[in-house]
């Protein structure tokens, strides 16, 4: 009951002056019982703030301008008969775990691929809509593939025009027809044009007036051959986020750089670290000058995890407290970890551990991820697996856990587009019960023998297979 | 109770058989009673898994063969007034945090320093022992300053008989002079001739016939020019670990490389990530083949905390259950989480929601840093600062926690030269209220001014002063 209660849209305000009377003797009532879950599984409503868009060969059709249409982005089928996008001489190969959903575990891997080996959820919109569906899930996030998380791909064009002009297309696909063809169902996400502080935050503007809160960005732009957080350079593209409630999201990966622990490692290693990585962006970005200059914004710490962050802000206030009398930091009446509390947005997939030291993180800040199609992705049991990690949490914690946080950090109303009824998991699903949710197999992916993969041996066979 | 009754050292079976009956009926009779914390701050026994020491400038004497004592290294005093060791043409400043106990924090910093600038506890042993007692400290493993964690500073001479013939004297000079003079005071801890691996498998068994049972290694050897924890170079050295009860200690920082996140980042920074840093040396250790091949060998990751810890461990088995199907990882009947609780020695100096979240780790395998004298260190309020961490935890875990695990792991028994009733808290500070425990400054090394310490103006400021 009291997520029913205390979870209304914007929309409701009739309603919640109508029923206000009663609801506030049944909450009178209710404050002296214990807080307790009573929720099923079937009446979660599941809003994902991390999944990915394998964008399809026809995106810049009818968004790009004439003027640069010949030159903009485009899918060439290559002689080994896998799929890459080609522009201004760059190639960028659809690779890896990034399109695994629905494909048996042993054909994981970093080969280059092909869109007909790929479930078509991963690039088109009505079949990914039936994909959530199958998996309970209302609303999604979507970072891009191809260009990279900060559309690196785009900035390496020489002609800046081209560039702003093809990203501004790749935004206006993506909220328009993306996310636009089936409203409430996408949160919509910009890619900024790095290469111009100035046009980022323009960018910004434009996109927040076509509805999109969220920017993803660098979780060190510094490794990209750009200025640091710690850096003023960034001021007008922070402020224009400020100023548009925009959160910024630093995806793990998006410093296009992972950790090599040894070239001889397995590839399980780099696998297990990709996600931790992202303490360095936490550390990085709480100790800048960010935070304190901009107190409005927010940053989402995206595929980030949130286990380690309890230990993490026990770490920052030690070092404030042993070292700031030489390094001078200043965090007024605050401690970085309350600041780090307060403006971060913290996100998971699986995590129970996590969810259990909730009471150590902000329960406003916390936030579900679907990965899909990634391999770290829990569909299509996500339900029943996040389920499990929710147990014995009170319904209002649950509610705040797996969409209103969502909703409200990314300024994202759902429910006027799909009435709440039609929003959890088992409506969603019983809409979805033809959707084929078997694995598909494709021989030329199998990984055979018993040879352990490393980074090594795997980075010698994707060269060898272009 | 329970503690006194469950912690005997070896040197008691007699007492413990004298006691034995009347023991057994008060525990059927406390076997249903609650754990639970009845023990004083002043009852605690510290041993302390990781300090360090500032080698004495006639460190050499009487262990050097006099063939190479005119080429050992030494103590020069440079022009600006800083000591330096010298050898074979290298130079290596007492720099950094690392001695700075009993300074005012304003005169923290990674400037070099003088011998007379330290506490000389910090390189005296008798001081040593006298600074030990005044924090209650019982005993203490030390790790080298300027031959570096592993002693790459002796490895990069040319003339490698030289360079074993110093490292052996080290280790001589660590364990019969340092460890020595005050018997149950300090756990041996050796250095590896890393350039041969034999001449480390047998440096391993020597110094285990002199009662040393730890070594200090790399948490990444690729990263100083070796091969990784995944080459079967390192076999005999894990064998005659294996073979001696040799635990082998990765210290945080034992890569010599920090994270830098951006050069422009500021020192706060780089601090907060250094011991989380060896999470990347965790996941290397555990899916590389050593854990495995050798049962019976044990890991410590120094200074490495354990807050992450059980984060870390539902990552692994995660990464396990998803991946294995193509990366063909087996480990058998055990998931990776199992076998990182079993093998690896935990280490913390202050790590409150660590201890909370025991029940996830090894109880057995949690142990307790001090690090004097460096700048993370408690001393001299360790006691005070780690009963803090402790309340709530029943007699017989923090008794494990203090000191147990660590004379169990490195087979090391401090009370059959200090008798237990004088190996306390209470009964050590007792013997120490002259020593003086006020900040000793110096003009030197204050830092004026409010500008923030950056990794780059602490680099600069570095080498002008050099």
């Amino acid at each position: 009951m009291r997520s029913v209660r205390k979870d209304w849209s914007p929309a409701e305000p009739l309603l919640y002056a109508t029923l206000s009377m009663p609801l506030l003797v049944l909450f009178a009532r209710e404050a002296t019982k214990p807080r307790e879950q009573t929720m099923h599984i079937d009446d979660l409503i599941l809003v994902s703030v991390d999944d990915h868009v394998v964008e399809p060969p026809d995106m810049f059709k009818g968004h790009i301008p004439t003027k640069y249409k010949e030159r903009a982005p485009r899918v060439t089928t290559k002689d080994d008969g896998t799929d890459a996008w080609v522009f201004e001489g760059q190639q960028a190969t659809n690779v890896g775990l990034n399109a695994v959903a629905g494909r048996p575990p042993d054909e994981y891997g970093l080969e280059p691929t092909r869109f007909n080996e790929m479930r078509p959820g991963c690039f088109d919109i009505h079949e990914r809509i039936r994909d959530m569906n199958a998996n309970g899930v209302l609303a999604s996030m979507n970072f891009p593939s191809y260009p990279q998380f900060c559309g690196q791909y785009f900035a390496r064009a020489d002609d800046k025009d081209l560039a702003l002009a093809v990203l501004r297309s790749y935004n206006d696909w993506h909220v328009d027809e993306w996310c636009g063809t089936y409203p409430g169902r996408m949160i919509p996400l910009s890619l900024p044009p790095m290469w111009s502080v100035d046009e980022m935050a323009d960018e910004v503007r434009r996109m927040s007036k076509k509805g999109c809160h969220a920017v993803t960005f660098s979780e060190n732009p510094e490794k990209l051959g750009y200025p640091s957080f710690h850096s003023a350079h960034w001021e007008p593209f922070w402020a224009a986020c400020s100023d548009e409630d925009t959160v910024i999201c630093l995806h793990i990966g998006s410093s296009s750089q992972v950790v090599v622990t040894s070239i001889e490692a397995p590839i399980d290693t780099l696998i297990t670290l990709q996600p931790i990585n992202i303490v360095q962006a936490a550390a990085d970005l709480l100790w800048s000058p960010v935070l304190r200059k901009f107190p409005e914004i927010t940053f989402a710490l995206s595929e980030g995890g949130i286990g380690w962050i309890p230990y993490f802000l026990e770490r920052v206030d030690n070092v404030y407290r042993h070292h700031r009398a030489w390094t001078h930091q200043d965090f007024g009446d605050k401690l970085p970890s309350e600041v780090f509390l307060d403006r971060i947005l913290t996100c998971f997939i699986e995590d129970a551990f996590g969810l259990e030291s909730r009471e150590k993180l902000n329960l406003d800040m916390i936030t579900w991820e679907c990965d899909f199609p990634h391999s770290d992705s829990t569909w299509p049991q996500s339900p029943e697996i996040l389920a499990n990690h929710l147990q014995g949490l009170p319904d209002e914690d649950v509610v705040r856990i797996t969409h209103r946080n969502a909703m409200r950090v990314f300024s994202f109303d759902p429910f006027s587009h799909v009435p709440r009824e039609q929003a959890t998991v088992g409506a969603l699903r019983s809409q979805a019960r033809d959707v084929d949710l078997g694995y598909r197999s494709s021989a030329r992916l199998k990984k055979s023998g018993s040879e352990l993969v490393s980074v090594m041996s795997l980075a010698s066979r994707t060269a060898s297979s272009d």
